[in-house]
C-alpha cells in the first residue's frame, strides 16, 4: 500500500479509501491511485481484487426495519446512514410492517436495483427467501433480531438473559404474579424475550400462569387494552413486563403507580414518571452501527463464517421494578 | 381509458395503473396496455404523454430529513415511505444533521441516480442549489419547513400562529416571564415559532427579554442546561416554552413541577407526566401523507404553480400550561 501511495503521490489512507470505495476520493485521484496500482503489479494481491470488486458496486445497500416510526428502529435508521453516508453509499430504505410477504416484496425491488447488501430487522417468518439474493453476492447482515432459515451475520442483544434477570429482580421484590406483554413470539426477540420470562419463574419454582401473558400486541393501545383486562380479572397481576418502548408506553397510559413495571428498551421520559420507570437498556446506535461495519466488512471482501455479534443490556433500576410484592421479605 | 382497457382486456383500474407507472403491474400486462394506447391512437392526449413520461422515471424518490431519529421526522419518514410504496416508488433516504452543505452534498447523490422527486425537511440556509435540479425536472416538495430561495410545494403547519397562540395561553394564566428555548431561528420552522412568541408578548404589551430566549439548542442535554441556567438566574422565567419534542424531553429532566411548561408537539407519555404536560400538537403523518401524495402529482404531470399547503395545529392543555404565574386574576 506504501508503494502504491508513494507512486500515486497519495496518503495511504487515500488508497485504502479507493481501495475500499469511498466515494469521497475524487475521480482524478482515485484514477491516480488505481493506475500506480496496475504500475506496480498488484494486480493479483487483495488491492487489486477489491479494486474491481469496487468497480462493480452500485454503491447503494437496503435497509429493511419493521417500522422506522418505531423509536428503536428510528434510531437504528438513523446509526445505519451515519455509516453509509462514510462509506459513500446510499441507503434505500423499507418497512415491513411485520409482514414478512412485504418484506420480501420490498427486498426484491432492493435486490433488482443490485443493492451491494442489506441491513435487515427481520420480521417473523421464514427467511430462506433470502438465499438466492445471498448466492447472487448481496451481502446481508441481520440487527436487532436473528433471521430464521438464513446463514448470515447479526448483531443482537442477549433478550434472553436479559428478561432473565429483569423477572428475578421482580420476583426479588416479592413478585409472584408477573405478567407479561408482548409481540407474537414468532419474532425471535419477543420469542427469547418471552423464554427469558419463563425460564425465570421456573427456576425460582413460580409455575407460568398462561392468563398473565399476553402476546401479539403492536400498538400502545393494544398493550393498554391487554393490561386493563389482566388489572379487571379475578387474579391480577402484582407486576407488569413490557416487551419494548411502544408497548411500555401504552401500559404507562393505564397503570396504577402500586403495580410493579419493568421494560424492555430505556426511553428519555423514564426518570421523569411516577415512579421512574425500571429498564432494560439496549444501544440501538451501537447495535446498528456495529452492524453496518459489518456489512461494509462483507461488501469489501471479507469472506470469513457469519458471525452473531452479542451487544450488551442493562438493567436500570428506577423505582416502578422495586415496588414490593406481597411476596417481599418485609411485607407490602 | 374505457376504450383501452377493453383493447387490453384489463380494467380500467389497471390501465390507470401503467399510466401512473405503479410497478405492482405485470411487465406483460404494462405492455398490452401500452399496445393498446398506440392502437387506439391515444398519442396525443394526456395517456399517451404520462406513459412516455412513465418510461423515463427512475422510479425512486428522495427523503431527506434533519434526522431521521428524531421522532417527528421518523414519523414523517413512515408516512412518506408507506405512500411511496402504494406508488411503486422507492425511497433514498438521507440524513442533514442540520447542516446545510451535508443537505447539498446527498442530495446531490440523490440527483446523480435521478430520483424522480425529492420529499425534503429543508436544513437552514439558501437551497438555491436545488434549481438546477428542478430545472432538469426532478420534483421537489417541502415538508414541515419552507426552503428559502426555493420556488417549491410546501406542507407546513402555521407555527407562528400556534406559537402566538400558545403564548397568549400562557399569559392568559399570569405569567410574563415566559423563557423560550429552541433552535437556531434560520431554520425556517423554529425562526416562525420565535415570531410567534414575540409577537404574543408585543400584544400584551410584553417587553421581550432576551436573557430568557435560547436559540441553537439542538438536543435534550442542550435544552437541560439551557434551562437550568435560567431557572438559577437573577430573574427566572416562570414558565417555559420549548420550541419541539427532542428539547421538550430535555428541559422535562430538569423543570420543578411549580414552573409552567408548554411544548411544541405532542408524545406518548405527555399525559402521564406531573404535571401532564401541555402542548402544540401537529399530525407528522398527514404531513408527509399530503406531501408525498403532491410529489407524485407532480411526477406525474401537475404543472399548476407551486402552492403551500397548511396543516392544522391544536393546542392541547393537560396541566403543566395551566400552572398559575405572579400575575393570575387569582393570585398564585
Amino acid at each position: 500500500m506504501k508503494d502504491v501511495a508513494a507512486e500515486a503521490g497519495v496518503s495511504v489512507m487515500t488508497v485504502s479509501r479507493v481501495v475500499n470505495g469511498d466515494a469521497g476520493v475524487a475521480p482524478p485521484t482515485a484514477a491516480r491511485v488505481e493506475a500506480a496500482v496496475r504500475k506496480l503489479g498488484y494486480q493479483r494481491d487483495d488491492v487489486a481484487r477489491q479494486l474491481r470488486r469496487t468497480d462493480q458496486l452500485s454503491q447503494t445497500i437496503g435497509l429493511m426495519v419493521d417500522n422506522v416510526a418505531d423509536p428503536f428502529m428510528a434510531a437504528v435508521a438513523s446509526a445505519a446512514e451515519d455509516v453509509a453516508r462514510q462509506r459513500g453509499s446510499m441507503v434505500l430504505i423499507g418497512s415491513s410492517r411485520a409482514d414478512v410477504r412485504r418484506e420480501q416484496e420490498v427486498i426484491e425491488t432492493f435486490t433488482a436495483r443490485r443493492v451491494d447488501g442489506l441491513i435487515l430487522i427481520p420480521a417473523a417468518g421464514s427467511h430462506r427467501f433470502l438465499r438466492s439474493a445471498q448466492a447472487q453476492g448481496t451481502k446481508i447482515v441481520c440487527v436487532d433480531r436473528a433471521a430464521p432459515g438464513l446463514d448470515a451475520d447479526a448483531v443482537v442483544v442477549d433478550n434472553f438473559g436479559a428478561v432473565k434477570e429483569a423477572v428475578h429482580h421482580l420476583i426479588a421484590h416479592g413478585h409472584r404474579r408477573i405478567a407479561y406483554v408482548g409481540d407474537k413470539p414468532e419474532i425471535w426477540t419477543f420469542g427469547e424475550r418471552h423464554r427469558g420470562y419463563r425460564a425465570a419463574l421456573e427456576a425460582e419454582g413460580i409455575d407460568a400462569d398462561p392468563a398473565i401473558v399476553r402476546h401479539g400486541l403492536r400498538s400502545g393501545p393494544d398493550a393498554a387494552q391487554a393490561v386493563t383486562e389482566l388489572l379487571s380479572s379475578p387474579e391480577p397481576p402484582t407486576a407488569v413486563l413490557a416487551g419494548n418502548e411502544v408497548l411500555a408506553f401504552g401500559v404507562l397510559a393505564v397503570l396504577p403507580p402500586d403495580i410493579a413495571f419493568l421494560s424492555f428498551d430505556d426511553f428519555a421520559l423514564a426518570p421523569r414518571l411516577t415512579p421512574p420507570v425500571t429498564v432494560i437498556a439496549q444501544d440501538p446506535v451501537a447495535l446498528a452501527t456495529s452492524a453496518a461495519h459489518l456489512l461494509f466488512a462483507r461488501i469489501h471482501g471479507d469472506t470469513s463464517p457469519p458471525r452473531t455479534v452479542v451487544m450488551p443490556t442493562e438493567l436500570i433500576p428506577r423505582g416502578s421494578g422495586e415496588i414490593p410484592g406481597p411476596h417481599a421479605p418485609h411485607g407490602r
